[in-house]
């Protein structure tokens, strides 16, 4: 198995769970929130100040207004110049630029796919699932209402479109930013597994033609 | 075989030849323009009116401008104050239903998906691709210069999208107005049927359980 596979994933989709299980069927490393340990060790940031960072929308009105202004006395915007928020995604991206050099694994959310666009040997997936699904999933796992559930699932995904459409090129939730995107309230978790296995057992063999 | 496929598709993707295959594959009826025709003999609508509106999007802007205007007055909008494009677009969708009602079957395009929301024997797929192997695709099919073939391609999504966002409550293209997204130009037109046979396979016993 050669295959590096990233998921982006709706909130409450159980998106994380179901990447778990592929790389627990693999015998590959899974890489999920671990990325922000690993980054924090290789870039000196400490690991609360990535995680308050970690998959959040950058105030990228504010600080481009800063920039631009900036730059008509000075023209450069430098690493320095940089807002934390910034400096701490691109260390994210190092870090999973590196962990993918190591061999296939899954990482989960954090723009992996534009981190890696320019491998051949990745398949990046996208899990989503009925809302109302989505919503009951999380009032379970924490324990909330569903209108509290409801309000956790729509800022959650409000957010991480956010990063993801600021930080790529590409938009978040849309069929063509990946190559295979599954509604795993149709499949189940195991269904999903499964399909995603396939498609990457069949994917190897057409790399390999 | 129970299923009905419905397949919602970027333009040279391919989308249409994998449908037919799956189709033959399983030796099920196979819906495309064909649909016209079958609409048409149904609707009492001539074939060429069918098709000058089939998957355009209506001039909506200016038809509920008049209908709001002359609801002012008579407060009502029938059948009879209907634009032709609407009355159409009901047309094909009847024929949509009573099609799937005779058994599983494939149909591409035209808002299947969005006709058949209430039944529980549907997979509704969404075929893109990379846009440039989509325009090659294109250019070498219609022997267009690559220009030409761009425009091709970039007219008729919007034409879809505009199609399918007006009647719908769904987004085209997005991941999750589907269950399943594949891109075809990484799959390979077989790969991607085998994928999808996979996925029906799966998905019937998954619904027997």
């Amino acid at each position: 198995m050669n295959t590096i596979i990233t998921i982006g994933r709706k909130f409450g989709s159980r998106g994380r769970e179901i990447g778990r299980k592929v790389a627990e069927y693999y015998s590959i490393p899974f890489y999920d929130k671990d990325l922000i340990t690993r980054a924090a060790k290789e870039s000196g940031f400490c690991e609360e100040m990535i995680e308050v960072h970690d998959e959040r929308p950058t105030s990228s009105f504010l600080y481009n207004l800063v920039m631009d202004t900036y730059s008509f006395g000075y023209n450069s915007s430098s690493f320095i110049d940089m807002p934390i928020s910034h400096k701490i995604f691109l260390a994210q991206f190092d870090t999973i630029k590196k962990v993918a050099m190591e061999g296939p694994c899954v990482i989960v959310g954090r723009c992996a796919d534009y981190a890696l666009a320019e491998r051949d040997d990745v398949l990046n997936l996208f899990i989503y699932g009925d809302e109302q699904a989505r919503i009951e999933s999380i009032a379970k796992r924490y324990e909330l209402s569903m209108d509290k559930a409801r309000d956790m699932v729509n800022k959650k995904d409000k957010q991480r479109s956010s990063y993801y459409n600021y930080y790529t090129s590409k938009k978040w939730g849309r069929a063509d930013s990946y190559n295979l995107c599954l509604d795993s309230s149709l499949f189940g978790i195991e269904g999903t597994v499964k399909l995603i296995i396939q498609t990457v057992d069949d994917l190897e063999q057409i790399r390999k033609a």
